[in-house]
Parts: C-alpha cells; structure tokens; sequence
C-alpha cells in the first residue's frame, strides 16, 4: 500500500482542507493518506478550536486514513521545528510522499529556492542578523534577507512572506536535513491568503476567517457554508457537550493566573520568552481584563503576534527553555484515529517501525514528550472552564484510538 | 493611649468575635483595640470568606480602632510562626497587651503549661518524635507528649487539644521568645469548640459554623442572628459585588489547573509539602472534579486537614519551602483600616516606629513579604472567578487604607 503524508491542524477542518485532501491523493498517487495533526494546542501559539479527537474524527470523517499526534513540543515550535516534526513522523510512517498546500503552487520554485537558500547560507544568516538588530520581527528579516540573496531573475523563487510558503520550505528543508528519501509535493491553496478573515468565496473561508465568524456570531449558523456537513455535525455535538470553544479570550482568566503566580523574572524560564518579554506580559497581566486587552499592551514591532501566543501558549503549559532545547525528534507514534485502511496500512509497517507506537499512553507514561501531551491535553480542557473539560482531564488515558 | 493587641481573622466577624473584643477591652483596660488580622488567606489553609477589605469594614464597625494585615507568611503559617509574627506587630505597635481567646481561660494555666513544656523540652521533644513515627498526626503528637510530661495534677495545665489553647500557648511563648514585654491576658470563649459546625446558641456560633450554613444554604439568611447587624450589611454588600464567597470549592478549578501544570516532583518545592503528599496531590487532582472529592483521596492519619489545606494554600499561591525558610519577622506594618481613635493612636506612635508604616504598597513594593501579600491578595480574586475577581486584581495599589 503506498502511503502519503499531510500536515495539518484542521482547526476546524473545511471545505479547503477536503480540497487539499483530495488533492493531495490525486497527485500523489496514493492509497492511503496519513495526516500528522497537532494536538489541543497549535503552531500559532493558540488553543484549539475543539479537542484532538473531536478533529480527528472530522478527518476521518472526511476522507483521513490515519490520524497520528504532532507532540506539543512541536505542534507549538517556531516552523522550522514544527517541520522537522512532523516530516520525521510521516518518514517513520514509511510515507513515500508528502503533499502541502502553499501559495506558490510550484514544487520547481521551492527546490531551487531550497538551493538558493543553502548555497547562500553564509550571506543569508549575516542579512536577518543585520534585519534583526534594526528591529525587525524574525519573519520579516528572514523575508528581507531572502530579497537581498534572490537576484537571479531567471529563477522562479517562492515569495517567503507567505505563511504557507515559509511552511512548505521548512517541510522541504527538513526532509532534506533529516536525509529522508519522502517526496516532497505541493499544491497551490484554493484561497490564497492564510490570515484573511473574511470569506473568500461562497463555500471557502480560511479557518482563520471560519474562528471570526463562529466567535462573532456566537454559534455555528455562520459557517455552516464552509464547512463539509460532516465537520459541521461534528462542531454541533462538541458545541453541545462543551459548551464552549477553545480560544485565548475563553483561556485568559487561567493565563492570567498563571502569570502573576510568577514574578517577572519567573516568567523567563518558559520557552520562547525572552527580550524583557516577561516584564511586558507580567505587567499587562495585572491590568487587562480580557486577552484582547492583554495583547493589545504586548503586542511589539520585535515579535510576531504568533510568536507572542506562543511565549503564552508555554507559560500556560509550564513548558520550559530547557525542555524546549533539550526536544530533538518525535519519540513515538501515536495514533488518534484510523479507518478499515488506515489500520490495516498500520499493521503492515507495524513490524518495521523504529519508534515504539503508542496506542495505549499508559504503557508508555514515562516518555517526556508524551508527558507533555498529556498535560497539555489536560490543561487545554481545564482551560474550557466547563463541567466538560473538568471532565475531560485524563482522558488521554481513557480514550483509544478512534475506528471508523 | 494605652493600646492592646487582638489576632483575628474575622471569616466573618460574628457576634462572638464581638464579645471577645468588647471583653478584651474591659479585662486589659485599653482606650485602644488593635487588630492583626490575616488577608485573603487564613491560618486553616483556606481562602477567606471576603476579602481582606470588607473584613476590615466589619471589624471597625463593630469597634476595633485599628486594623493591621498579618502578612501572608505568617498569616498561613502554623500555629507557631503564626504567633510569632502576630505577637511581633503588636510590640511592634506599642501595645501594653494582648489577649487572646481560649478554651481555657485561666491565663495562670498558660503560663504553668508554658514552664512545664520549657523545663521538659527535651523529654517532651522525645516524646514528638516517638509519636510522630507511630504515624500520628503533629497535633496530636503533641498533645500525647504533653500529656506524658504534665504529671503534676496540682498545676492548673491547659488541655493542648484544643485549637484556641494551643495557639494561646503559642501566643506566650511567642511573647516570652520574642522579648517582648507584651502582656498576655485570656478571656474564655462563648463557645467551646471551635471546629463546631453547630450552631450553639441562639446568637452564637462559631465562623466554620457560620461558613457551613451559608454554604449549605447558598444565601445568607440563615447566618444572620449571629452576626452583628453591620456584618450582616457588609457580607450583603460583598455578596452583591462579588456574586461569590471564597472557598476551595470555588478555587477548586483553579487549584486543579496549577497542580496539573506541575509534575509531582516539582509540587514538592512548595512549603509544607512533604512525605511524598506531592504523589498524592497530583494522583487526587488528575481524577477529582470537586475539592471534597480531592480532599477524601488525600487526607491521612498523618496530616491534619488543616496541615494539608495549608500545602494547597502556598501551591495556590506559589510559596515554596525556600520563602517559608527565609521568612523571619514581619518587616513592615500595614493598616488596613482605622477609626478616628485608631488614626490618632498611630499617629502618636508612629516616630517611635522600628519598622516602615506601609500606607501605599507602591512605595514599598520591593518589599519581598509584602510582594507575597500583593500577590496572594491578587491570586485570591482571580480564584473568585468572576467579573468583580478580575477587576479587583491590583487592588492593593488601588485601595487606601479604610478610613471612619
């Protein structure tokens, strides 16, 4: 069976994501389509919409063969690390292939980009330190570097001031440095702006715009349009027993908690906080009352605002500087969910995999990384502050994997 | 003016609070009454009832002149390091005396049970220890071990298993250890036992009896014949406010939260955690959904519910055994709140003063005990989980001491 690997964090899935899906197959030519998929906790430095299962079933329901857990130490990582990841999991999954979605389209772009970059090196990294010491964010300086090195008009390059380009470039990138033989595919994305907030069309909206409305609105009425009936039915019946969604302004009164249980200097242990941060966010924690508020005061010209979710993403999760530096590769296999293939894909490879597959997290609690998911699964539902997510804490120790 | 020294906590103040004070004026002869009372965390290990601000509105207008805040170290502290830093403030304010509440209440047994334990300090240490490795509780270790030394039944001694005798006794041996001159005096109180969840007379009852009929019966009509009219007031006007009453099963959710964040080694850095109760914290958290659940799984023959609250307290407020080692003596005095009489007996003493008079925490706010203070007053508000919780956070910087 030829398998082919996805990266995803289906918050919520859509109409989009089934296009990526179908996508994907088709030119990758393959059977069984393996989705890598953060847990509660996500790349942008954000909780999730709803739970890890609720959007594993989505996938499966949608047409996934195989869910596999991105442990938080990556699902919450700056991209090149989020990358590495999950292309070392779909390798350690015998996927021939992977396939993104990407703004650019082109595959050709991004390889002699990848080239580009590499050959480069040595100037590229002088360029974003010299970007970055004038003050600009980390993306930025890396997008103006890139301007700087990229002179040959020849070329086609990709444009890495998209978000989705940069992703497809560290995914090429990390299949290269892990010494993987994974093919690299892309597709261009049927909407064409990650970050836009409205709707783009009458049956495509970015999750980014789908989150606004559904958090504007207050139900789910709004988005129903965008979304495959089987995602909206599963968004219902979480709506139902939770009560709420997963976002930081339903987090905030936990987040704010958390930091002025720390002193200023306390706060800078935790991954990703640095440059004063701490003071910054302690501060705005004694005075703002919604997290809206919050990061209106820490918002700054130095940090992208997902940076920033992602200092507060690990100060909720207490996960720290030197756990963050002491995370190398993913450790285990862990699978949420699969269909009739998907498990039968699963027990073909079974014997051949070098990392010990974890369907039970019982039988291997002593594992670090999946302690964190473990924990930041539990945090995530305390964060939904409801009688549910009370609930919700241990689950991971109660849930088997989803078969459809 | 002469002034003496009363140590309360006032959760809430009730008509037998009142007539210890009235009976504490009389018996010391004082123009004026000085209160230390503990903040928004008590000596039982618990939240108070209402913050510290509406305690102090209660104990004014039932006729206390002065209001001081006992430090949160020592306000959560046991039994004897409560003393202490209580004894301490009241020299530290100049009062002749102070006197305590008591089972007993003959001030001749304290001083005879305090030489006894002095001259028999080593037999009676053994005899702790020997108890202690049986298994039993600190108490009633110690009460064991005075009973074996107290053999002498022509000396009036003070029966030790009672909690308002042992805390007076650590109240005279804090006096005697400190050097002060204070003058100790007892007067009886009007019900015999403190941990009665009875009512035990028409217009009296004991606080936790007060606490368990407002919380059995969600409002407060049931505890108003045993409060003065002006608390009475003063606990309808928090309850409009604040929409809640502090209690663990309120800050049950947030408590949770913090104690999952934390693995059971790293619980173990907070005071009084000890004998591996970091295991048993940690494993009662991850399945208990409400606090007496939590509490049934963790409670042992070792420990005292107190003793234990105490642990979930300085966990709550991130206090670890590293601040409790270095706490010494209060280092500031701070007034919560004063009438005309209190204002001029302050001012009249106030360059004679050893210690910093904190009126606006602002200027003293490098002060470490008094960060604690700041902090456990904000984590209090935090822990009511509602809109007036939220907006309260940095009071302290906000509210000037109260003045009539």
């Amino acid at each position: 069976m030829k398998a082919s690997g996805i990266i995803v964090e289906y918050n919520p899935f859509h109409n989009g994501h089934l296009h990526h899906l179908q996508q994907s197959r088709l030119k990758t030519n393959s059977e069984v389509m393996i989705a890598v998929m953060s847990g509660n906790f996500l790349q942008r430095g954000e909780p999730a919409l709803v739970d890890k299962w609720t959007r594993t079933k989505m996938a499966l329901l949608a047409g996934v063969d195989l869910v596999i857990e991105l442990p938080y130490a990556f699902a919450t990582a700056q991209a090149s690390d989020f990358a590495k990841g999950a292309i070392f999991l779909l390798d350690a999954l015998k996927c021939k292939s992977f396939c993104f979605g990407s703004e650019e389209g082109s595959l050709k772009a991004f390889l002699h980009t990848y080239d580009l970059l590499l050959e480069n090196k040595a100037d590229y990294n002088t360029a974003i330190s010299t970007f970055m010491k004038k003050g600009v964010s980390y993306p930025k300086a890396l997008n103006e570097a890139y301007k700087l090195i990229s002179t040959d008009v020849t070329l086609p390059l990709v444009d890495l001031s998209k978000p989705n380009n940069i992703l497809g470039y560290h995914y090429i990138e990390a299949a290269k440095t892990l010494n993987t033989e994974i093919q690299p595919e892309t597709i261009q994305r049927v909407i064409a702006n990650y970050h836009d907030e409205a709707k783009t069309s009458e049956t495509i909206a970015s999750a980014t715009g789908i989150r606004k409305v559904l958090f504007d609105d207050g139900d789910l009425t709004g988005v129903q349009p965008f979304l495959p009936l089987t995602s909206f039915e599963a968004l219902m019946e979480w709506q139902n027993t939770a009560n709420s969604f997963g976002s930081w302004e339903r987090f905030y009164p936990l987040l704010r908690f958390i930091i002025l249980r720390h002193t200023k200097e306390s706060l800078a242990q935790f991954a990703e906080v640095t440059e004063g941060m701490e003071n910054a966010i302690w501060n705005a924690a004694t005075t703002s009352i919604t997290f809206q508020s919050f990061m209106e005061k820490i918002k700054s010209k130095r940090f992208t605002w997902t940076r920033i979710q992602r200092m507060l993403t690990h100060i909720f999760t207490e996960f720290t500087w030197k756990q963050l530096k002491e995370t190398e590769l993913p450790t285990y296999i862990r699978p949420l969910g699969m269909n009739k293939k998907g498990q039968a894909y699963l027990q073909s490879i079974k014997k051949d995999l070098e990392l010990p597959l974890v369907s039970r997290v019982a039988a291997s609690k002593e594992n670090k990384l999946l302690q964190l998911d473990i924990k930041a699964a539990n945090l995530y539902y305390l964060g939904l502050q409801s009688s549910f997510g009370q609930q919700m804490v241990g689950s991971d120790f109660r849930i088997a994997p989803i078969r459809m």
